[in-house]
């Protein structure tokens, strides 16, 4: 717990609308509640304005809904990815109003509005299979309060399909460019575009594409400006940095 | 030269103010002047409101001065970076306005006014031995118009630094973390700031280091959201990516 | 067989308790029993009063029953690691006693106590999927005889989480930090602890995490002094390492 | 030595115009001179109709200067890859008509007229740092009779000057793409051209570049069709596959 | 859409053949029809005289389906490569004239003839196990309208069988070596052929072969020159290349 | 085919008791039956000495089947590695006097007998999990004619269990270690063996073994003199090399 | 700064001995001075009851002038490692009493008595060439207050120079295992000693050995108990985590 | 020391020819003598009929010379590899009759004659730049005591040059195969000889031969059998072995 959140717990103890012992209390039980296996941190959702996140790969389906109860019990928006149809089969008898976003492989739980600026985020990608993290990011985007202009299967070797679309590309605040093999489309859009770019290499490829090395070192390499590069496969982080920028 | 720019010429042709003859010449040489080993694109600086940019690196000083001369004629405002201090003579001769960032070993030339945002890119690094890196991000950062908060050897070893500094990086609108061997300060700063993160490793280190690849590989797999990155040593993409978030 | 044995054997000849026909027989046949497939170290066991410890992964229950078999002759504690729920049905076929720990994946059988020293082994992990591996570290290190705190899921990204818990982790004689994806909480902790730290990277994590390497490299790069590291997922090994330090 | 060439020399024996001992010491003696730290095969530049080639790199000039030697015994033309400046002096004095390539660093020796074909092979290149191997490749095709059209300069950060060019390179037979750092442009000219592309990585970069590997891979990833690579730096491959291309 | 097509477009609106409006919607409407996943570019089949090309790898059945009908409706070829059986059953209901080439893995639909020159492409393996990648190069080279040679389980340890079958492969236009393990092939090949050699590494091996990194790192530093590189297993793209060598 | 047997048919045409007509016919059908798949080389069976050899991993139990008919009409004694019993299951089909071995997943056809010298092979290993490279090795070196002392499980963490079996180690020939994880092994055994060892990494181990890369590494680093390696998990390579060694 | 500090001024501003704006001072400014490239945190130093540590590599020798001035106004013992000779010049004319450890690469001012405990740590070494690592590790756990014992130079290769120092290495508390090429030192020690072992892979060796990859590698999946490893070439670390221990 | 090697002087110490007080200081000073730097194993070298053998690469000048003196008081033979010819000057103050090999870079000093056995090592070299590592093979195998046949420069890219000289190759007993780049003349030589052969992958190269990676990797993994492999320009290991070979 940092000075900054010591402090106002203080003010209101030297105010007196907080007694010490009550304050030491606060300090201890307040910031998370422990489950035994994952210690929620209700804190940082209301800080940061943003939904409760569950990374649902390496996770049973029981140790999700554990997780999912206590977070309902502060009526926080959550957001579980990585996630199959029979986790959100058991998600769903613990809050009747989840959803579920099949390709993105996400469910979303949504108790609270968030404000959405009128500025865009961009989602590029190059091929159809680099549909399911295409989603993962667009959907989490939206649901951290967004608005997504989805620009899918424009890859290089059609270079065309991309000028046929740049105008909606430039329009956007941020543009989150997806794509697996040499991963060369972020280059493209980053000479192309002005506006900051999130790169997310995908494991779509075989052979030298090592499971998305290729796009990831050809990313972060790019002859182009304005590129930064998130973890292989890694929608979700492109969402959530394309957020930070658009909400700015 | 991409459909919006062609549109425009050809309004002014349709609307009598060029003739087709002007345009097509207009078409052919006006993006830039050939060099024979560089061709210049003045467009591109002019349309971005950026200066023009010389990658130092594996060009003799001969060359960047041939660069330089031909930009020169346009006034723009150029930033040269990875050059010494010997580069520094030669440009100096052809501007006498030239300025030479030692320990970012950055050349600059300015020769245009650029507006500055009030908010600010903070600059944050590990250690001592990455100061020519934050050099080159906070130089650049500043030369496109930004202002540059430095907060500099906060390595994760002494943890009590970064708290003492988080009031400043709290404040800027984006920060840039630059970090070699493990990387781990982009995670700490990652958990204690709600901003966009552009991380850069740094090829400091030694042994498993591998010349930078354990801090990248270790940003790119950050728990802590909201962080993007750039190459090993980028410092120059870290500021273009920050200045274009900053200047939103 | 090392010289300092030979002259314990050796003495036991000359001050005539031991003929010199018994003493070669009991150089060729006393140190373990031959079962074809694996021979088993018994001496190793008594020697270093610590359990017989069989490493399960790629042996079949057949082939782990017939050693476990063997050491039950010699009443040894036995620990066998990474099996699954089957083969514990069958070796409690062969020792009624014998304890399954589920999440660690480990079968122990107690026929002897060991000494349990005051001082204490902390084990933190920082998030829920580095469980399995923090409870093989933990589950061995008890059984080795030590008293264990769990600090589970303080990573890095909420980092107010390890200040809660640093009375305790400081506490310790010795600290294992377990994490995946970047392996960032060694240096935190690295940073906050004056102890011995033994830093077990863990394959979680996707892309660039590339099954434990980057855990791996940020660990052996980290910052922070007084670490050191074993291999990816090695819950086992430092359990082993920070049991004998934790003995001394 | 293979079936076809002992049939024309025994041919010759069984038509009576070669005695069987000439046959056997032709079978010996021919193919190439002895050297001793390298063997000449004489026959196989007369039977390519291609030059002589001397990888220079690693040589001392005085093993390169036996070399020549040897070669310029049988009049054919000669090329001499990887050198410096110094090496070329020692070759001129052995060869008035000796040339040097400076940024290719080549020296030939030209002594026979080989047939140039009307088509051309276009070398492209994404930046300036490329150059020596764009020579390398350009020097080697024109030196194995081609002509060779020069479009250097063009990378994906600026995608106009690709289509400023487009003309010249769709009317090449066969295109070298040279580039480092991602290496897209190898991408974007196959997206572009229905002619076969021999792309070339260069070790043009720094950090994740890792000395043309990010090249590399992502070229050998491209998801554009007709291209195939050849190694980093390796603009006399090439060259020479061009060429074997080019004369069909 | 680049300049030359723009040219012909518009030269049909001054000509007067085509009015400005109508002009505007074949722009957006002719190049691609828009499935919401994937977008068929129709105009690069025709222009290319090539068949539209689905890699069926990572793509379900409904998917390709849906994408075969829209490709059925311009009575354009299609080659499906990387699909199982199952697909092909999904296939065929579509079109009763598609054909399954089991060993190739590959769905091919003729509704067009394509003009076959009267040179060949000679298709090399080292070994049995590189049949699957040597039927997908042959089967593409043919439905692009190629004869082909193949000359199948000729690898170096029995080098005598390449000399067995060196006049048909000296017959060839081109020729396509696939190998994996040490990929040794590509070079003997190299040694003994004057016309461009497409090589293809392939996955198979085990341990050192690294999953056909072995090959492919063998195959780019070939000693013998005029060989170029596709990706590890990729047989369709080293045909396509030689396909448009062969049909120069 | 080769000179020396070139001349061997030549010699027989000269003296008379081959017309040339035959000879022809027998350079072209003589050396092997073309099944299609897999060309068999029956003489290299002859001229070594040696069983046909058929790696049968990526191979379905057809194609086996399919080239062991062929060799059996030449009644060659045949050893087929890497299958599964149901393999064998087919393979007795053809041959009732085949036999599996389990443990190695070798299947051995004996139709001829082959010389035994008298000195012997050692086969060694580190662990249980290596047993089934071990009986890969032990197998095949039997099969090709040689004794083999099998002394399995001495690994480095036990090292009196060396001492133990130093006689008939020293006794051997030729010694074959087999190891994973880090391989020490083989430079313990060098240290105290004066004959040729070879070396097999195994893949067992996990984490930062990488698959056997760790033990292929520091087998080739050895300190030890007198060691040389073959692939990962190669007990076949290593045995055939024996095998050559042991019968010189 | 974390609550236990935080507590202590609390403490005195509480009891009246502090006000509250010289607390607040004293947050600020007290626990480093600031030279502007490094903070020297000199609370740490006496906190761990260890000297200050400068890591020289990279450092000009102006740079650690700077920060030795600081650190010798207080007091502390001053450890600086990866110099060469010409540093030492500059430091022993701010410190007479400074002293250089020539082989270590080690920089030493002595200002103020530690305790050395009575137990030992060994150092042992595989070979001549580990020598510099060796001193760095010796020198540092020296200086850190700690009996060492040397055993140099005891390679796998000749396993007897091992035994013959058996008793002394069993002697120590804390074992530093320091060995290129392949590491199997570390395995060997750790199979015949009860104590915890420290691994240092170094950069010896060449080839394979990868710069210390391989022994790296071997160290962290070694097959003996007991041991954790530090990074290559990495002496400084080793001896401090082993002071650690020894101390406790 | 071993049991064989107790027994020894055990046996002398039984027949009265030795004292206890004898023995055991025999067992103590005996084996070697120590330079503090280096303990040399007299015993190791008599035992081998094999001369000592310094590694001289990261040896001074002075080490090495300290070393040979040590050495020349046993009147053994002594090889020192990877010098240069400044201490070659040192060496032969100490000894009149060293002798220096040049391109091997290997200093020979002879006092002892060792027996050479009729048969013969074949070294094989692909290219010019293989003969340093070919030398130091050579120049080791003739010292150890072998008659050696050099056929250099016979790659596979001239694949005749290798037929015109498998007389000489398969007349050898052990063949020493030396190559860089790919490596595939071991392949090539592998499937045309039936003898052991040893590998060695070379250095020579650049781009994708990754210092001997893409060499090395390929002769492990080749179609050929009865090849083994040494590290990376270890002409020194290859020569040890393939003597062991030739002396069986």
């Amino acid at each position: 717990m940092y000075p900054d959140e010591i402090k106002k717990i203080l003010d209101s103890v030297r105010d007196g609308s907080l007694s010490s012992e009550d304050a030491l209390i606060r300090f201890k039980d307040l910031p998370y509640a422990d489950l035994g296996h994952t210690r929620l941190d209700h804190h940082r959702a209301i800080r940061k304005g943003y939904p409760e996140v569950i990374y649902g790969a390496g996770k049973t389906s029981g140790q999700i809904c554990d997780i999912v109860t206590a977070m309902l019990a502060h009526d926080n928006n959550i957001l579980i990815t990585r996630v199959a149809e029979d986790v959100f089969a058991d998600v769903r008898d613990l809050a009747a109003d989840a959803r579920f976003h099949e390709t993105a492989g996400i469910i979303t739980v949504k108790r609270r509005d968030i404000p959405v600026p009128p500025t865009s985020i961009a989602v590029v990608t190059a091929g159809t299979s680099d549909m399911p993290v295409a989603e993962e990011a667009a959907v989490t985007a939206e649901f951290l309060g967004n608005r997504v202009d989805r620009i899918f299967d424009v890859g290089v070797a059609g270079i065309h399909r991309i000028f046929d679309h740049l105008d909606i590309i430039r329009n956007a605040r941020v543009v989150i460019v997806i794509a697996g093999m040499e991963g060369a489309l972020a280059s493209v859009v980053g000479g192309l575009v002005d506006k900051p770019i999130i790169a997310v290499p995908t494991s779509v490829g075989y052979g030298a594409a090592f499971s998305g090395l290729s796009a990831l070192l050809g990313m972060l390499t790019s002859c182009a400006s304005g590129i930064s590069v998130v973890n292989i496969d890694n929608g979700f982080g492109a969402a959530y940095s394309a957020s930070l920028i658009n909400k700015l």
